[in-house]
């Protein structure tokens, strides 16, 4: 299930990278299930990895490996994850087999996992998926990566973007996979986007951590967090633009502006493309005293089991709202000012039930597959705004026939 | 559905306690729905009341009137939470009500409410049944009240035990009431046990907090906690045991131990009791640097949606343990030390599945409907106990049509 996920167009080519897949037979049979990116000489990569203590091997790599880059494996079906020394090893073999073949240092190439956790590597099928992935790889490969990287995904998420940088024009692609176990803080998505403007290795780092504050960092499935997600940006340098040297300014500010539709997109279609979803929620909380505890109260009514079923029911339950909030840790919170809007629907103002409340109203907004829950806390200006699912039969469903 | 649910045996009076019900019609039509306990003076009262917020308006007042007791009121149905000033008011006018039948103090007669937030208290019918109520009143009430504080639960939880002060014989009965939004910090139950031990209302109130440390504070459902959670120990004084002058010494410790094995069993009857539970598990941490942290671990694996679907299924994920411990929030966590354990089976040794591993020995554990899970994290020797039950499509269910 799905919802109201877009179809993916045919990404664009970044100029400066090449796509390869192939059928490696990690896990899954006859389906594409690992892909390289081939990255031309003066590239260089940002990343924001996992939180999660029990990182995989190949997060581990690749968090040492940010800078300049010339090479990106990631395969599906095997996490590569609780894993030791062996798991270490493999994901080292691994990208040495592709630097080899390009003719780089092992250390200019980022190994990425998503699957089964536990279990090692096959690594002899690995190298020999790496190779003829790298023989086939093309500029406009990205559809077929995106296809590549899908564990329980329902379907390939991608999006191309164009914009400018001064009076140049410059690009991004990029694409996503991930549907459950995801929340903030990099939880269990691979995300890769590449641009094709020239920025150095620092202002790579920075730029992909603003990124994801804005994207990736905002939504939630069920508030697991994996041990393996990872978001890489690859900047090639390619465009014409002229380069961002720094951290800040007008011009890192345009690349900035210019590439977060894509990786919000991407996050929004993770979130569409949730286990089990049946509704896109946009939790938004304002009037905090800070973004932090706007987020605290978002988090926990995305990740409330309560809230959840009743989103997948259309019940809009202020009962449980409450509850939600006022268990969100905010000690001082005043709860006479709070106030609770679905949609257009006034459903609470000062603590108590709205005047002229419509519990109909309320319940057909609901019972879209789309809505937009407003708090307000009454108590400053700060604001946020997260997105998740609900809580379905079929989450369960999923969850409880798959090997994570 | 329940776990292994016992049933409720007839419940001992205690000396100095009448318990009667009524059937209010509050909300629920044809079953008792309304309690009162009625002390005789001399009583005192302990609780220990809910972390949430949203905190209803009879905790607000029950919490300011812990001490001398004379009197408790409670319904089901109606939680009258997130009701301002009105509900607050009601709660006044409810427990006032019974002190005139009573002929004591307002502030010796404590309120309690659960079911329904956000709608006003119907006040006519709580005082029509608080009448009612009051003119049954008898000494082996307990059974019957244990019925009348149920809301989602499938079946009444009550227990008594009888235990030594010294050389004298003391006795303790206790009801509870709980099956979904329960967590630690004293979420959605109520509960009421009284003894006949004689104590002061400081004792009283240290040992309510002793105790729910080693029973209400240590389940969890599905990570909400409501707003109206209460728990009340209330000491009669008419056993010829000594009485309890100390927060602490031999006797103390003797009517902690002894009580001690009755909110145990209410909190773990509440688990079994879970909406949807078909698995009723026990999450052990040990090898921890303090228990705080322990309790960190055990409660993330208890709210992981991903392990409680994998336990609905029996499935054995290793994987999904991985990811919980490692997002517990102990930063300097070694993964490399860490253990599991599911009964007698060894899943995982030094942070990798373990030699010998047998994969159908450890689902056979686990669909059983009962089951331990033991991490040992490696690093200390704190060590922590929690309970908690499955993600089942029941629950979905159950949360998707119930309106808190």
């Amino acid at each position: 299930m799905t919802v109201n996920l877009p179809p993916t167009m045919p990404l664009r080519p970044i100029d400066g990278i090449r796509v390869g897949t192939a059928i490696a037979h990690i896990r899954y049979k006859d389906r594409p299930d690992l892909a390289v990116f081939l990255c031309d000489e003066g590239s260089v990569v940002g990343g924001v990895f996992t939180q999660n203590r029990f990182k995989a091997a190949p997060v581990l790599l690749s968090q040492s490996r940010l800078g300049n880059v010339r090479g990106v494996v990631v395969n599906s079906g095997n996490a590569n994850a609780a894993t030791g020394d062996r798991g270490f090893n493999d994901a080292r073999a691994s990208s040495h087999h592709l630097a080899d073949l390009i003719g780089c240092y092992e250390s200019q190439v980022l190994p990425c996992s998503t699957g089964v956790i536990g279990e090692f590597l096959p690594i002899d099928r690995m190298r020999d998926g790496i190779d003829r992935a790298y023989s086939c790889a093309k500029p406009d490969g990205w559809n077929e990566a995106a296809q590549a990287i899908l564990t329980t995904d329902t379907a390939p998420k991608g999006l191309s973007a164009s914009f400018r940088v001064g009076t140049h024009e410059a690009h991004a692609t990029g694409i996503v996979k991930g549907s459950g176990m995801v929340r903030p803080d990099m939880a269990t998505l691979l995300a890769f986007v590449a641009t094709d403007v020239r920025m150095s290795g620092g202002v790579a780092k920075k730029l992909a951590w603003d990124l994801a504050e804005r994207s990736f960092n905002r939504l939630t499935i069920d508030g697991d967090t994996s041990t393996n997600d990872s978001f890489l940006l690859i900047a090639t340098g390619r465009s014409a633009a002229p380069a961002i040297e720094h951290e800040e300014g007008d011009r890192y500010e345009q690349v900035l502006e210019g590439i977060t539709p894509v990786v919000r997109e991407l996050a929004i279609r993770t979130v569409r493309d949730g286990e089990g979803a049946t509704k896109f929620i946009t939790i938004k909380v304002a009037g905090g005293r800070t973004e932090r505890e706007c987020l605290q109260v978002a988090y926990t009514i995305a990740h409330s089991p309560l809230i959840k079923t009743a989103a997948f029911a259309g019940d809009p339950n202020w009962g449980r709202f409450c509850m939600a909030i006022g268990r969100a840790g905010i000690d001082d919170l005043d709860v006479s000012r709070v106030s609770l809007d679905i949609d257009d629907v006034a459903i609470a103002r000062n603590g108590l039930v709205a005047e002229n409340y419509c519990e109909e109203s309320a319940a057909q907004e609901m019972s879209e597959p789309e809505f937009v829950v407003l708090v307000d806390l009454g108590r400053g200006s700060a604001n946020t705004e997260i997105w998740t699912s609900d809580l379905s039969y079929d989450y369960v469903k999923i969850n409880a026939e798959y090997r994570t």
